[in-house]
């Protein structure tokens, strides 16, 4: 009897869900294919947003495929989200109908610990609830932004001031934007110091053109001669080729900071020493395999510190946005439908894409 | 000729030159032994110290044995010295005759580059003349405290406010103490701050009672059982056995700053998991081998930082000394003589010292 009643309930609240189509990875070998997801109806607090467009970041691919050894299945990815406010609860107040708006890699958090309360959610002591794949720690699954609609509590939606016609190539701001842009003002870049930016993906891309807003010197870093001129467009200074010894050295000990997009296992002591006294070296990408051990030497010899950072806060976020809003800056993307997703994932592995696939929503 | 004359030029100005006593190590493969060496007449802004002790640290035994691959032989280690003042150049202001004094790791560096306008000459982009095996980065010999007097410069000398009846046990704190002293001032340890001590040796011992007596909250790490007593007697309000998975585990998130004292290659990754938010772990000492290489989630997750630290400047190793006279602490020593250098470093190697040799050099 008690089953049943179960049953009943699980099945009434079913009813009273939204439905959205969407695309999902049903096992870490198949790909992905159109599935059907609920939605939560807006509660008090909540906003609704039909998804334009959303981003492709690594991170969907690593969990598309359980690179993590952490994916819930099945897994609908997508954490770059933009479109359009088509319902809000009662006590929401910085939303309408209509409103542009964006969700990134959060869509939850304790709301009461140390970091919480410091609007650093991403470090939340209990783990965010990540916008797919549930908490980052476990616990019940979430859908990301590969579908129609998506319902995320107000405190964690945010405002769009780009102009409407660069709305695609705002999406990756959600994810690739904050993470370069937290670890930039968290070591505090700007005029007067020079900063390196290592590789040219859709990480890359963006910390060059952050940066350069910044007021920095920006050095790019990469193996590819070929990205000699990109580089410079997007706004770096200098562009280093980090295969040729001689023009490494030609920076040692001058760097304030180094934020280091490569996510595939390289030499770290090759950048450790470009930096001067007290730099730091900042990781935003995750090998699946170790790097080489840095040498401690490097760090020792003039104060130097590697570091970590994981996206960023709600409000930070924001003012991200509004900052590049400000700026003009966007990523830059190739636009893609959602049924290319699967090739699209095989292209990003050997980094064919300048700089971030966008998938455009209207069409799923 | 010409070769005559500046035979003739040596041979006179080694006529004029100081004889000391010393013990030197002439290749890495032999026992330390008596020898003479000879220091040059101060100068105006020099002034010349009867070693009184000297401290041994795990560096001469490094430098005797040429395991950093960078000895000049003959090698003339020890750099914890304190002695009497017993000639000073005209210029010289803050010293005289009968004074007490200390040399620590360093006696010159370049005197105009960033790092040593800041006071921090242990950076000085030149390489600082290390007080022995000269700069860093090649160039002359200088020999070190296991001889019977040395002449420095004056911007180089320590002034020394301890009790005289302690000079033994304050060689140490010219490298071991301010080894520790700078990071914990550095990363701003005090009340509040939760610290961490890796390793109850030399460093590790001074590292404890000096973040003791800056008001934080001390936990020593040891794989040790039997170091638990000492540990609390040094000043660590807690001991965690370093081995044990469940002590380690109750500290994890914990920690603003950890100074890690360990030189043998160990799991980085045990440490930086107990780091709280934007906490650092800096390393003090430097292993032959590399350590494992460290999780780069580890320094994601909680925007953590992995640093290292060498040394300190003269001006914070003068307010180490004041600061550590001020709270009543000097090193925990055994005094040995000059011919028992080769048996203590015997010891050293397995650790059984507490916790510092510091040489009689009266003995000598």
């Amino acid at each position: 009897m008690f089953f049943i009643v179960q049953m009943n309930d699980v099945s009434l609240e079913k009813l009273k869900m939204i439905k959205s189509k969407a695309y999902a990875a049903h096992s870490p070998s198949s790909p992905l294919t159109p599935f059907e997801i609920h939605r939560r109806h807006p509660g008090p607090e909540d906003v609704q947003i039909d998804i334009l467009f959303c981003g492709v970041c690594h991170s969907d691919l690593h969990t598309a495929r359980n690179e993590w050894a952490n994916t819930l299945y099945p897994s609908v990815p997508g954490h770059e989200i933009v479109g359009r406010v088509v319902a809000v609860g009662d006590k929401v107040k910085g939303f309408k109908v209509g409103d542009l708006a964006g969700v990134g890699c959060m869509v939850d958090s304790c709301g009461h610990c140390h970091p919480c309360d410091e609007g650093e959610e991403q470090y939340c002591e209990s783990g965010f609830t990540g916008t797919y794949n549930g908490p980052v720690f476990g616990g019940e699954n979430t859908f990301g932004g590969y579908s129609q609609t998506i319902v995320v509590k107000e405190s964690f939606v945010l405002r769009i001031q780009h102009d409407e016609k660069d709305l695609a190539s705002v999406a990756p701001l959600l994810c690739a934007g904050i993470t370069t842009y937290s670890p930039l003002r968290h070591w505090k870049v700007g005029p007067g110091k020079k900063v390196g930016i290592v590789g040219l993906g859709g990480l890359g891309h963006m910390g060059v053109k952050i940066a350069h807003a910044m007021g920095a010197y920006v050095v790019l870093f990469t193996t590819s001669p070929g990205k000699i001129k990109d580089g410079k467009q997007l706004g770096a200074d200098e562009v280093c080729i980090s295969t040729d010894p001689e023009q490494m050295a030609a920076h040692a000990n001058q760097f304030d900071f180094i934020l280091n997009t490569v996510a595939a296992p390289h030499n770290l002591d090759a950048y450790l020493q470009l930096l001067k006294l007290d730099g730091t070296m900042t990781l935003v990408g995750a090998p699946a395999e170790p790097h080489p051990s840095p040498n401690v030497f490097n760090l020792i010899f003039k104060r130097r510190q590697l570091a970590g950072s994981l996206i960023g806060g709600i409000r930070e976020t924001q003012e991200m946005l509004d900052f590049c809003a400000q700026h003009g800056i966007v990523s830059d993307i190739e636009l893609i439908n959602m049924d290319y997703i699967n090739t699209a994932y095989e292209r990003m592995i050997k980094s064919d894409v300048k700089y971030r696939f966008v998938i455009n929503m209207a069409n799923l």
